[in-house]
């Protein structure tokens, strides 16, 4: 007898990018596929410190059962912290979750039936696709141009579809490393104020600008309590503690956050959320993410002026921050059957076609990751690309 | 405009429970609601010193986005553990997660489409009946005897039912503390092999043991791979941490066990997986049980010498451990009428209702939990409820 699996796992595989990161077990391989900080932005001397710190200070309760809600002190302090991306949340408002991953499948929980509508941004991030899969949403995409998604389209597809939930990154977005227009973001608050939609604003990247000046969150423009805003200490602290945080300024929907939370996990481990807070606390987080822009500011510009030295018909972006570039090769070029031959010559990508909502298109584009790459390996790397691309008639 | 819910929060508050540790939140009540290890039970010491110590082995790889299948070197130490269980499982075959509510929450997301039934033991964790209800599972009830569940009820349950999955805590049971004996978890493994239904073996209590002789795992006589054992590091180690595992010896579904876990939280923090995995490496797991045993093993005794002094009407379970009694009423008397009572007397307890599939039954029952009070508030508290009793007409 087979076992009988649930309706949402039908046409799920998962393996696309599980067989990319297989190739990737093999340490000569120059990455550009992960999405993952630099190891030397990772210091363990320091969460050593805090950890010993909070376990001395605090040690039975934070071994003890703990709140669903959250540990109180870092709700208060990432409230803090969030108020200089213009999200001014009380504690309360402001669920601990591991990793925002956990936030959109919470949020899904509370919103999403089966063959509920969700827009997306196209492309969008890869994991929040498979989230929004497993819960059977019914996924319709929004175009995008340079300065992320398109307002007029976005209202145009609300009055078609009628969606329960909208997904955006609008700052430095995955794949693209696009950032949403401040009147855009403004455009956007009002048009889920106008159509009760819910918005999901995910905002992991936003501490990570090398140019230009920060632009406040959409929830900064939120009046109705719609934007759900989700930010992360995975890319600025680490990802391997799995600690973000949803604001949430619905206290019927923070209530069903809750519930969904304590039915999944009972709570976020309460370690490391002391450590995230001791962190805040402490007052070092804007020196070292001034640190580690530093040097992620030099990788992006490195990837960029490799690309130069590519064919003009290679499209790519150029964004302000983030981790990320995406490239366009042009029409015919498949990204995806390449990425064979790209790792056998040593460079890993992962081909765009992961990132839209209908799997099989866009062959030619690709996300390219810098953060977790040397200057050398960048320049390595690159040459690599473009001998391959080259070879393959790139012209 | 309202905002609308997902039909699984249909019915789902979340209150009753919620209310209760509302009240806890005073110190001066002694509980007896939660179901939390002693806090001195709690080795932050232990802890720090381990933190420390896999921080600096291994800190990079442990702050770094680590995999969605677990921190290798926990899932060999804990198959290792798990061994003395009678399970005997490779690393593979175990998957470490956040607490063993996410294992349920990642075997509900695997096989239950809403309406599909599941079998449970009356009475059973509440916790778990919430996550079985988000998923919208038709929950039957099946009866238990102080042996626990009975295998022929069971059996004739699965032909009525067709279940897609069965849940059972056999060994100290939540919240009864009653054991399954060693004949019948041969029959259930039998059972579940022959007509091919999943069955949960959630085991959190078994090394809590006060008296008798431990008794093989259900899963130690699974040759189907029906049976997904989970067992947790909370009770034993801390809760705090959120570190569990489950083993599924079926690769199929340990495949959609991995996919629904990485669209939840893409894995489990590593600094946790890393501490419980130096806790068990450095073999010093059976000494910890067997002091905090001593403890709560007179803490157990000390109960039911308290309630051996009510009125004989009153009727309480004499398990050989964990960390739970059960006690009977007479018929009339309502628990959780009561309960507003008993906390201004000063002492809580949970209602037994919340542990049934159909709320609103069987008041004259209720959990109490003897492993997170002194002996002194054991004596007073139970003192408490026997006045209480009696001044509402006990005899």
């Amino acid at each position: 007898m087979e076992i009988q699996f649930a309706k949402r796992f039908d046409g799920i595989s998962g393996s696309a990018i599980r067989d990319i990161f297989k190739l990737l077990t093999n340490p000569a391989i120059i990455s550009f596929a992960g999405g993952n900080p630099a190891n030397t932005a990772l210091e363990s001397d320091v969460i050593s410190r805090l950890a010993l710190k909070v376990l001395a200070q605090n040690g039975t309760q934070l071994l003890q059962y703990g709140q669903t809600e959250g540990y109180a002190p870092l709700r208060e302090s990432a409230a803090e912290f969030f108020r200089h991306n213009g999200v001014d949340a009380k504690p309360e408002e402001l669920l601990p979750v591991t990793g925002s991953q956990q936030a959109l499948d919470l949020i899904c929980k509370a919103l999403i039936d089966p063959g509920d509508t969700m827009l997306v941004e196209s492309p969008t991030f890869l994991g929040a696709l498979q989230t929004f899969k497993l819960y059977q949403a019914n996924l319709v995409p929004v175009e995008t141009d340079e300065d992320g998604v398109i307002p007029e389209l976005l209202e145009e597809k609300i009055k078609r579809h009628h969606p329960k939930l909208i997904y955006l990154i609008p700052t430095f977005q995955n794949p693209t490393g696009r950032t949403l227009t401040l009147e855009r973001r403004k455009q956007v608050a009002q048009i889920v104020a106008k159509y009760g939609v819910m918005l999901i604003e995910d905002d992991p990247y936003r501490d990570l600008r090398y140019a230009g000046e920060p632009l406040p969150a959409i929830k900064s423009f939120d009046e109705s309590g719609r934007v759900l805003y989700c930010n992360s200490f995975s890319k600025i602290i680490s990802p391997g503690l799995r600690t973000a945080a949803v604001v949430c300024t619905d206290p019927t929907m923070m209530r069903k956050l809750v519930i969904g939370k304590q039915s999944t996990d009972v709570h976020s481990p309460n370690l490391n959320q002391a450590i995230v807070d001791a962190y805040l606390r402490e007052g070092i987080l804007m020196e070292h993410i001034r640190i580690i822009s530093e040097s992620y500011g030099k990788q992006m510009s490195k990837m960029q002026q490799m690309l130069a030295t590519f064919p003009a018909s290679v499209k790519y972006t150029r964004p302000d921050g983030g981790i990320f570039l995406w490239c366009e090769l042009p029409e015919g070029f498949n990204a995806t059957d390449l990425l064979k031959t790209a790792t056998q010559m040593g460079v890993a990508y992962i081909p765009g076609t992961h990132f839209y909502t209908q799997p099989g298109t866009h062959h030619n584009t690709m996300r390219l990751n810098f953060s977790n790459a040397t200057l050398e390996n960048i320049e390595k790397g690159m040459n690599i690309f473009k001998e391959l691309f080259i070879s393959e008639g790139l012209r």
